[in-house]
């Protein structure tokens, strides 16, 4: 909204300058928050700041990258003993991780690489998170080589090239490398995927 | 995301609990922000934190309810001498009344009665500010009348039923009360409106 700046206090236009920013919302949105919000009690707007402030215990795990409590000390899923230190699923970010853990029929590692550019290459976070991978795989896997490497990657033209580029990284580390099923329909998104299509994915995988 | 909420950090969990109950972010958006937020630095997330509580010192103004600094002691709009006394406009929310000043072509004061509801029915807060405006009128106005009362609803249904209702309490308090014009396509919102077809609508406008 381009609006006559102007008119409105100074308090609200910093809201809306901060908040635009974050992913999702825009200046038209940010806009409605800030008004929205001045009509509610201090109490609220407190709770709110309070909730955004905790954020920064979270810690990220060093092995996975997935967030954790920095009180709880240990990521939920490299801590746990029950989960096989020998099969791993790399995908792209903590929404894709939730909705396979909600699926219920994967316990191995999981290594979060980040969103993948439209533009096609791996940056240099990409690379450090897979080369964290190769050096948990060489050091906690049995005999140091993981006896699955399953890249969950959405199934768009993206997906499909960076899948390519993180099986050749990996290939030498797994005995197999495979990709998840395309039981998701291609051009589509992991995270909005039900969880029979999710278990099926995964049940169909195919090598890589 | 119906997810399994057992592997959230409680302050992740806590996140997307307080923000997913704002206006236009859903559990999927706050899930998504919590995240994303927890790979910012701290120092950003403080100055998020910090630009939500300086809200608090945002106050509604007792005449146009329209939200102002409190450090600057008044609102814009009402203490602004140069605005005619006599003219008001009736609209529902801020970011109507910022599409209209972006207009640039309305020099007089607003009332701001608050969003209406689809059911149709004013609420106590929309007569209250009502009678608001009435007292404003009958205090402040030339003659203790408004030479006009422009009422400016989105032309939906509610809009038009509500606009008749508006009419009937403020006939007695104007000379003149009139509907913004129908130069917005009907069934469309205010707020998205271009400053061309505003201005003409503002001067198109009919007697109600």
């Amino acid at each position: 909204m381009n609006s006559n700046r102007m008119t409105l206090p100074p308090e609200i236009k910093k809201f809306i300058d901060a908040f635009s920013e974050l992913p999702g919302i825009g200046p038209r949105q940010a806009t409605r928050l800030a008004f929205r919000l001045t009509h509610d009690r201090a109490q609220h707007i407190e709770q709110l700041a309070q909730a955004l402030r905790e954020l920064r215990a979270i810690t990220l795990c060093e092995k996975c990258f997935f967030p954790y409590s920095s009180s709880a000390g240990h990521c939920p899923f490299c801590s746990d003993p029950s989960r096989d230190t020998g099969t791993f699923i790399v995908l792209e970010k903590e929404t894709d991780l939730i909705a396979i853990e909600r699926a219920g029929v994967f316990r191995g590692r999981y290594c979060i690489i980040g969103s993948l550019e439209k533009s096609g290459a791996l940056d240099a976070e990409h690379e450090h998170r897979l080369a964290t991978l190769q050096n948990t795989i060489a050091t906690t896997a049995p005999d140091g080589k993981a006896r699955e490497i399953i890249i969950a990657f959405s199934p768009t033209t993206t997906g499909d090239i960076n899948a390519s580029r993180v099986a050749q990284r990996l290939r030498s580390y797994t005995q197999t490398i495979s990709r998840i099923g395309r039981g998701i329909p291609t051009g589509g998104e992991i995270e909005f995927a039900d969880d029979e299509t999710l278990a099926e994915a995964l049940g169909r995988r195919s090598s890589s």
